[in-house]
């Protein structure tokens, strides 16, 4: 427990799938951009490059951030947590945009906190979006899955 | 995809453990500070009071955060992200520590980028404890499974 928690030795704890979930953040503005998972190799990739790689739990594959897109985010700093079974990225994002539907971070709605009204509607709080995702990536599948 | 993607309707995608993450980050340094997860129930109650309740998996249970240590979060700001299946919280933590070991943040740890060497030793970048975990939880199981 010590060791892991209060130690200098890296050692991730992936879950039953190998992955880990990893947390990106624009390094200058602090901003959420988005929320992915990482196996062993995407993790080492990144130590490795300094740029963003991920898992890619919708095509099953090894998925350099920004390959398709161009976006491709540079790994400023590189943190782990008290336990070792999530990954923090700080990144600079080239083009400023990390969400596939076009907006700056994947997290441009908000949730009202007010009471006890479930049904309240989100607010968006990215009116534009920084590029056009059928321009960049076509024909491709969505990631997003329902 | 449309709806889910682009509109104004909360509709979070639960796993099919029905979780979904949950990222949280100071309001005011922007500083990632933990990683959880969160059920429907943990979900309505922090759109409902305000503060933040997580599930946690080690007690398979609600988790109403700072309920044992008085470190509440409350919090200002609640976003989801594009495919509705993570939550982002921001919060103002009473006491200013959200970590069990001790510290401000669960990341005080840093995964040095440096080419191809992955035994390089962690470095951490908090060096003192905000509280000491054992005054606060005594002797309350761990939630660190190794």
């Amino acid at each position: 427990m010590e060791q892991v928690e209060e130690g200098t030795e890296l050692a991730p704890k992936f879950d039953a799938d190998g992955l880990l979930p990893a947390v990106t953040t624009d390094y200058h503005s602090g901003e959420l951009l988005m929320h992915a998972y990482m196996n062993a190799e995407a993790l080492s990739k990144t130590i490795q490059t300094g740029e963003a790689h991920y898992y890619s739990r919708s095509r099953g594959a090894l998925w350099h951030k920004g390959a398709t897109s161009g976006l491709v985010q540079t790994v400023k700093e590189l943190m782990i947590d008290d336990d070792q079974d999530c990954i923090w990225l700080k990144v600079e994002v080239a083009g400023g945009a990390s969400c596939h539907v076009g907006y700056r971070s994947c997290f441009y709605r908000r949730i009202r906190i007010d009471g006890d009204d479930p049904a309240q509607p989100l607010e968006f709080t990215e009116s534009e979006k920084v590029f056009d995702p059928e321009a960049v990536y076509g024909d491709a599948p969505n990631p997003t899955k329902l």
